[in-house]
């Protein structure tokens, strides 16, 4: 009875549109070109990596599309466990009519021709969106991106603001922001000018939300202002910062940011707990990790600074899913934001969603998003995620507490999809 | 079948009479008057809180305990996917005759004055306290609590020691020590007398425990007779502690309960892993989270230095549980101790309880306290308990062991009551 | 219908033939003589101990095998929840046709005498692997067994490390390096050229590959020529090694077992995350615990050193498992092993095991080891095994990814068998 049930409240769920909250499309390449974009995800690139095939023979220089997949393939055996896998067949069944239970050797020329065919179609992103029902998605945007030339309406501007934080140390960097921003700045009220010129830019684009990814160390804290002046001085000496003083302008800049969002009334989405280049001998994208030893206690003073800007917060660690529950339902500013890579498999969204559903407020939870670089993988992640969904639904509601299916179906749709628009607002 | 089973299992586990090992029970007004005292509970008003209704509203002065409810009701579609929604519901329809499917601003008010009513009953204790089944609560008691007035054989009276251990640089504590138990300290020595004053006070007016809730980063260590010596004359001083010297003087201070109960023959509840006021802003008692980063290893010169104490433990972190588990597994003092506050969801109960029942020895496990501030949540908290209970014996001892039902419910009995009795004995 | 699907599944997986990948087998004694051998098994007497048996009844010099079984059995009934209580009722059915539910002081005579005749049949050897399903079991062997006297086909030398990387500061270690080896090594030089012969010899008997236990704060690094030729001319002066110089010499050790393991191409087991001697009071192997705060991250320089050295991977804690199965997805050389300990009961091994099948490549993953001193417990630790095996092939790949029961099976051969042949090459 719970399967019939759970398939039922999935096929409902399955009719509501969505605003992916957070992906990495390319708004002027949003769509594959080949099966190669496809089996160039770096899930598929490490997995294969992972279980034997050299690096140098998935990055080599000027391999062909045909050729890269032709490499892959064989690798796939090693993996057709995964959740990712599945993610592959499910999107080539959907979209290329692939109706075979393995990619292999013997089969895979057709599908990558018939892929081909399909991506080469002029109206390929309208179906692909329609076909995912999707409305909007966000984008993941450099902070010196004019965000011109895409109707942003559908793909949502979002400020992303790692390399502000973790790399202002870097000429390159200044100069990218002096750049676009047109201020030169030298010291922290000039910087400051220059990130309210930023945050202008990208409201006046309707950006929805700033974003950033933080390593598990990171700690948010306010600098005080003479401080903030000494680093500003060394990096304009030109001398090397110290690693402490690093992580002191790296707090700085993070707690102007925030102070930003509130100006300008963005969300700030938190991507909390990853290592770069862990490992460095990895494929593209495939090379970082994480530690588990890393608590929200290190943005509390963050959370009470702040309490007008929103954080929908993910955590790269299952561990920590039960702090995220926890601030959620103590903090009115901390809200629950998906399920992030190493995070994002069935195994630990379904406990992760479990309890989040147990003691979040309803309006409060993000329910999930894609991540994706390609618009291909909207359809069978989202996929992945509501069958969980629905399976919650019906065991722990609909069963475990006399709901009716509607009053589960209102929960879903929530999470889905109104929360998002709520949390986000257009301006 | 296991749906069915699981239910039967629930039902003769619900007619098993309790002993509450662990509440806030005011024994001089150990029930509701009102509405507000239910919908008051910390658990509704940060739910609200953290769903958007300011801190100002609820914690108004002088507004009746009517108007407080008006003002909590519509929050509550909010929440009403939370568990803690759902011990209301319960404690409604089973209390007050409620028999809708939500509590709206249409439909409280005659719930709040039917609720008045019952709750005005003179009999109305003796009623809720036979309809929850419920025998004994324990209390935690202010270490200067008069402990008269009230029957201790129905509210059990439990030292707790928080402020000794944390605030005894606090002149208000020391003076209120010094009171009660008519010993002038002004040193290690006259310390230990005032406290061997106070467990005797204690036990002699029936109190099975002595508990204590700590934080993440506190370290159990026994503290030299000199280091001490040198604190308290700081202390007399009327000089301020420094932050190390102040760890070390609660480190002193707890090693020297651990001694007395010891001495005294009482088990000596630990709960760990409690930061105090993360959120500064947040509602009365809303304001408390965690670090997950805590570990058992911290007690270990506790448990080997005090082997005739019995430790039962609660963790506040669900990423301790499988220490907890292990420690209960190999030292003889340490037993599990129910799930605690932001633990205490049937997500996290299952997943510990079930890895307690696989690996903890049977007569070393407390399944479940409410840690309740009036009667009324008992039955709505143990109930949760007993499903998830029910749900485990059912799935692991009657089909994955082929255990009869009696001999699954016998382990049940042992965890929800006899286990109780037999760790905290009557003297 | 999963019921019945995992039952068929678990019929199918126990017919394949197992190679143990963990053992601490004595390969001169690999069966149990008396009951007291399997009662005698730490897991029993840490649990009655834990449940109240004085260490010194348990460990009392000079009592008879049944004695020691008599002073056990009353606490049985304490421990009967446990799953370890259950690999002991299966294993008496199993090989002594015990056919009572419980062992009691009422019935355990007649098993005692029943065991004490079985045990004694001079084929019980080859009966039990026979009967288990077992075609070798991998040993612990200490660095100066001489392998000699045993057929290291079927049982398989492993040259465990712990006591080279942690109590070479002990001369007796060193002794005994130097006599096994002929190698007197007084820097850092002569003690690889000791490490060369020792690998020399084990390489030589069919050992498959090195192994150690490590403590949750340790951290591979390698340590510069001068540093460790710093810290032997200490050990040669014989002063007593500061702390920090121990642990430089632990990584100075540990990281020259890696390069050997690379030039012997032998796969190097890390078991991490075990505290020693936690409790000391405890009853024999009943001492260790472990601390959850442990991360991956501290062997992220190891990983990316020893690029051709497989690293079969265990850990202790369960909050590792995400940071295992991650870091497995990326690095080539990291592979899951097994279930280790506090982490080896079914509420753990399908959480585990679950993440592990979702997001490892299939060709990665090596299911279980026993872990056993005994012959006869591989056959109810494997079962256990494999019904939490069973399970997940028929709720998560049959049911919820519609793989035909031969693909699921396929998937269960490798995990169990196949994997193991292939990461431990025979050589």
């Amino acid at each position: 009875m719970s399967q019939a049930l759970a398939q039922r409240l999935l096929a409902e769920l399955s009719r509501i549109r969505l605003i992916d909250p957070h992906s990495h499309i390319n708004p002027h390449a949003p769509a594959a070109k080949t099966l190669a974009d496809i089996l160039g995800y770096h899930y598929y690139t490490e997995l294969a990596h992972a279980a034997g095939l050299p690096k140098e023979h998935i990055e080599e220089e000027r391999i062909s599309p045909k050729e890269k997949v032709a490499r892959l393939v064989p690798m796939l055996r090693h993996i057709e466990n995964t959740v990712q896998y599945r993610w592959l067949l499910n999107l080539c069944r959907e979209f290329f009519s692939f109706d075979s239970d393995s990619i292999t050797p013997a089969n895979w020329e057709p599908l990558y021709d018939r892929a081909l065919e399909t991506l080469a179609q002029p109206n390929w992103e309208a179906q692909v969106l329609e076909q995912s029902g999707l409305d909007a998605v966000f984008l993941t945007n450099d902070f010196d991106d004019s965000l011109s030339g895409f109707d942003t309406h559908r793909y949502i501007p979002c400020l992303r603001t790692d390399d502000l934080v973790f790399h202002l140390t870097k000429a390159e960097t200044r100069q990218r922001l002096a750049s676009c921003t047109k201020v030169e700045f030298d010291n922290p009220a000039e910087f400051e000018q220059a990130l309210g010129v930023l945050f202008g830019h990208f409201t006046r684009h309707g950006a929805r939300a700033c974003a950033i990814s933080l390593p598990p160390d990171f700690e948010a804290a306010p600098i005080s202002a003479t401080v903030a002046g000494r680093l500003f001085a060394t990096i304009r000496s030109e001398s090397e910062l110290p690693q402490d003083d690093r992580r002191l302008l790296s707090q700085f800049v993070f707690w102007k940011l925030a102070e930003k969002c509130d100006e300008h009334g963005l969300p700030f989405d938190l991507m909390i707990g990853v290592n770069r280049r862990v490992y460095e001998g990895g494929v593209y994208q495939g090379q970082d990790l994480f530690d588990n030893r890393c608590s929200l206690i290190q943005y509390r003073r963050l959370f009470n600074a702040f309490k007008r800007v929103t954080f929908p917060i993910s955590v790269l660690s299952h561990g920590m899913n039960q702090e995220l529950v926890s601030y959620s339902w103590i903090f009115p500013n901390v809200v629950t934001n998906g399920h992030w890579w190493y995070s994002n498999t069935p195994a630990y969204i379904e406990l992760d969603c479990r309890a989040r559903l147990q003691a979040v407020p309803q309006t409060k939870q993000i329910g999930y998003y894609s991540d994706m670089y390609k618009l291909e993988f909207a359809l069978p992640k989202f996929s992945m995620y509501r069958e969980v969904l629905a399976k919650l639904l019906a065991e722990d509601f609909v069963i475990g507490r006399n709901w009716t299916e509607d009053k589960a179906l209102r929960l879903g749709r929530l999470v889905l999809r109104e929360n998002v628009e709520r949390i986000f607002p257009l301006r």
